[in-house]
């Protein structure tokens, strides 16, 4: 490769006078006049967000942070026991479980979004939208496949997170075809089956990042930024009050069905 | 270990219908209302801040965000051009190369600041402020060592970020010791070697956190935080415009010295 | 949970006197008296290998080690510059783009090949074995996928792993089904494209961890297990003779297109 | 930079007909040839190694493969709890525990057992040995600092690996002066203290790993290859009788002290 070729980077910047990122001066422009959640929409999406885009971005964030001690938690904490000296092998740690099983659903309810779309085409009326995510249902039912988005094995009746993200959305003028047809999967599949599985906290963040812009490929990102804030707060208390120590002595001293006592 | 011992954690908790972040719950009195830095400080702090100690976090987050091709990015983007399935992967690799020489200079700094004030006692006058940063100072050059949060190979003369980030903490009223410290350690290194050093951008992020209560230990974890949304952005560009394979690639065509052409 | 639920392991266990593996005593049993080959064939398959098995193995272990300044390599010397004091964030960072592209094709290979074992039944006969694998290729072709184990960006003509990994496996009387399988593959392959892509590595290994009785889904550890090898020697020399720097700096100093020069 | 000055790698190389391994062509002269013992010296090392190099190495290995339900165990299952899908995201997890409280253990006693032989001269009498290794032991104790090598949390009296370890180096002739020099510290210990603590196993890997001319910065490196084995067992345990997920659910439904149950 010539160096004429060189892709470079469109994020940023940086020469021995300035910082500039997505074309404007760090230090002039952007510390002090936006907020970590506004330079993170610029960051990743390339434009200064409005207000009700921040707005919701912001819950967004609010809303994946933390979920109490989760293996991923677990596993950030019982990292930090073996070596304490480098915090971001922890945090590192703990990023890695952020996998298809739990933080995955936000990517993957964005994408199946996108085929309820693409099905109901431009501009639908609530009609197409309805049949589009049932078609798109009654596939993943007859494959036996799960409806992205929808059921959660602790909040089984409703998912606290999800009323009030309709509302903020709701209140920013930002409940989108992403957020609607979310709905209208949760509705078929109601329909369908009976059952009424709750639409969840990280399917509703899915849909709203869609809504906002972003493709479903880099949603996972925002769940992994907002994820890494309670990670550093798990590691700031385990540094007070460990646990991942006393778990492995537990654990160390449990004799398993068939084996003698150690 | 019995159950009664079990450490437990004060961060959050999840029940069936409810999700609790520091005792406030998270759908109704966190989600929509305050940002993702409040939510941050909230998390790691324990206690929401202030609307000054908003501003001033947010400007550390957005000053530590991106800083263009650094080797963390190059390592998170080649990480994704060999398992673009696993964002987490990626995201993780970028951070694991936040260690002590590039961003663990933010926790040096506020190491190295505490100790400052712990010489220098409780309320210090100006000039105690001086004298102790002055015996630090002489530690370090006694030892051959550096002085964390001064120097920067880039920005020679003037980190841009220093300046403004000293102009936000006054106008928020939070222009704290440890930033005072650090202005106290600038110039009595200027004094001593006739250099003038700039105070560089993670120095000054370091003092700052450090002023807004945040333990030394944990510091780092803001940039790791900081920097996770830059690595996204980076990640969703190299979706878009990869560069990882292409650097592979040339690298790959070289020719090392004595080596037989391949 | 109640403990007696608790599955445990049956890999190991620790007490103050001595250590187990597999029901063997480390110190006396297996130090001085097994290779690393042979334990971790152990470790992982729960028996000792045989004589044979042993040498396959080593074979593929041997194979897959190294591969040059791969982007995976790239990235942990990229970690290594940022982090020098955390070599296990620079081998982790190396680990993670062991995905799809490169080294998931242990994995996808072995996954195949049992596919097109299922379709020809217990104890084949050569013709139904070329038959299952003319249909399963069949079906690849139809879908638009590439078939696994089959293709090289470099050695275009013919991996030279291949051909040295089928004579080992022939000698030591282990070319068992897959191996078979996946030359039965080729062929169809060929026969229907009329293209004659090689064997790769990465395939060969697959199909002979299989033929040693390792399901797909572990397969990739050893490939992980021999990069591993690879990856600390690689940064062993970076100790030495750095290119992370020097290569984080030649990128930081290029224009690209349409970019102002810094 | 020009690419004249590119430093390259003196590693390997891949051309489109050849893999060449610190010279050796990887198919025709280590495939089948050397074990992967035999490979990982020379790549780490940069020669073959002899015979009883190979022996003393083995046994190594085999010492620090696994140590049971280790915290970086238990990290590496609850990451791949959350993230089956990549494989390396939790192998990777897994080594980044192997910090400074377990494995780095290996390296530190490296370090310093080189401090004592710098302090003994080349060619050491034993008396030589035995005053530069209670002068070493004077330092520590003095620092209020603990001895590299020395003691065990579970294995209180004697750390069964240290014995056969020795035994084995006897046996092959490589009973160097770092193990030589760890007993020295081991019985100056015991001397100033009056209590014997026992020589670990990390310890005496350390040293051997230093006898057989590795540097100590390197040294940690073989304890993840090792470690590498003992986690991918586990995560093939983990796909067929998972504890991940158990453990989160007990650790779940746990209420810690002073918080309502959930």
């Amino acid at each position: 490769m010539t160096e004429g070729d060189w892709p470079g980077t469109a994020i940023g910047q940086t020469t021995a006078e300035s910082i500039t990122v997505r074309g404007s001066d760090l230090a002039d422009e952007l510390m002090g006049r936006v907020t970590f959640t506004e330079l993170t929409f610029l960051l990743i999406g390339g434009a200064r967000p409005t207000e009700a885009q921040t707005r919701l971005l912001d819950a967004v964030l609010v809303s994946l942070a933390d979920h109490g001690l989760t293996p991923t938690v677990l596993a950030a904490r019982l990292t930090y026991t073996g070596a304490p000296e480098s915090l971001q092998g922890a945090v590192a740690a703990g990023l890695l479980g952020a996998g298809s099983v739990f933080l995955g659903v936000v990517e993957d309810t964005a994408r199946f979004l996108r085929e309820v779309l693409d099905e109901a085409g431009p501009e639908p009326s609530p009609q197409r939208l309805a049949d589009a995510a049932g078609l798109a249902v009654d596939a993943r039912i007859a494959a036996g496949a799960r409806i992205p988005g929808l059921g959660h094995p602790v909040h089984r009746v409703e998912d606290p997170r999800t009323a009030r993200m309709y509302r903020i959305a709701d209140e920013t003028g930002l409940l989108g075809l992403n957020l609607q047809a979310l709905r209208a999967v949760s509705a078929a599949h109601r329909e369908r089956t009976g059952r009424a599985l709750p639409i969840n906290g990280a399917g509703v963040a899915g849909a709203a990042l869609a809504d906002l812009g972003f493709p479903a490929e880099i949603v996972r990102g925002f769940a992994l930024l907002a994820r890494t804030a309670g990670l550093v707060a798990h590691l700031a208390e385990e540094m007070e009050r460990p646990l991942g120590m006393p778990l492995f002595r537990e654990v160390e001293g449990r004799t398993a069905p068939g084996q003698p006592p150690p």
